[in-house]
């Protein structure tokens, strides 16, 4: 049996992706070179290029696919808790702890979009890519907010795209705290959750404004 | 005339220090070897080891100084502001403005402390003294929190200590989000003040409650 080739070639790319997430982790971003990528992957130069045009762009996907999981998890779980009618008595931190899957905090995430937002500062085409993804994500994060607030179950104290940007940064901020005091997996994931929490109780307006 | 010896090594120690922010702005963190700051700053690498015991520790240093000249300028500013009796009916946005000097704000100090953290991530040694002096900064920012709160003129909806950690928190993220959207000087304040003033708007609790 042959395997298609679109399939062929998206395994070529998975392989890729987790042989750079697997470098990164050693050497860090400037460490990992398309040639320790490609060693790892087990691939030549020329299957890494005729899938990424450049260790840019491989990066710019593999930060993506972090900010897309999240984002897919939190609108699934928000859906859960609006379903269940739950979500209007509860404590903002526990809302959060449910809505925010645990399973996603991962220390080496943390590193990953640090070293890469020291790329952008530093790099500016890379530094363009990178808000046009961080734009289409704050987006996304609106949306799902938006929806909360149409569905009437909370209002909030600011505009929609201010707690967008304002959760947003509470959230990167904390992780890479936490990530700092050593936390990860659990930890990590408490710690985060907690912040946000507090942050999403100071957001929603009492009910009834 | 001799110049005193402990001026002499306060001048080597300023110039070390200026040298290595300057290196650290071209080659960052990584490139920024104890050779290359001796070369710029003009002295040998003995004049550099009789000053800092390593180059961690110098910069280190260049962070807390970072760190310390804002606190210093925000303690002054603060004290201003309640003097003339204003804070009160201040719109939050204008106070944050006013409270936190906009001459200080720099792309490079914002890309210093994100290679610092990276190193921090990475290097448990270094971690532990970026969180020592971290704690050192949070307790200071908690000090003034618990003036203004004693002084009368304000009360929050959250303890000081998560105040502190959540301005702290913002004020770095939005740093960070406006030097990667290519704003320095002016343009970064302004940003870093806007999203500032819009937490403490929702952290400051209405009168007389």
């Amino acid at each position: 049996m042959t395997i298609p080739v679109t399939r062929r070639r998206e395994n070529t790319r998975a392989r890729l992706l987790d042989a750079a997430a697997q470098v990164f982790a050693e050497v860090g971003l400037d460490g990992a070179s398309v040639e320790a990528i490609c060693e790892r992957a087990g691939f030549t130069r020329g299957a890494f290029y005729s899938n990424f045009e450049s260790k840019d762009e491989l990066f710019l996907e593999l930060a993506s696919t972090v900010a897309e999981e999240r984002l897919a998890s939190v609108r699934g779980r928000i859906g859960e808790v609006v379903a269940d009618g739950q979500m209007a008595a509860a404590d903002p931190v526990a809302l959060v702890q449910r809505v925010l899957d645990s399973g996603l905090d991962d220390r080496l995430d943390v590193l990953m979009m640090s070293e890469i937002r020291i790329h952008a500062l530093r790099d500016q085409a890379f530094g363009k890519a990178l808000r046009a993804q961080d734009r289409a994500m704050i987006a996304s994060i609106e949306a799902i907010i938006q929806d909360i607030v149409d569905s009437g179950l909370f209002a909030l104290r600011v505009d929609v795209p201010v707690a967008a940007q304002m959760l947003m940064v509470q959230w990167e901020g904390c992780m890479v705290r936490a990530a700092l005091s050593g936390y990860d997996g659990e930890e990590l994931h408490r710690a985060g959750a907690e912040s946000l929490g507090q942050l999403v109780g100071l957001i929603i307006a009492p009910a009834g404004s």
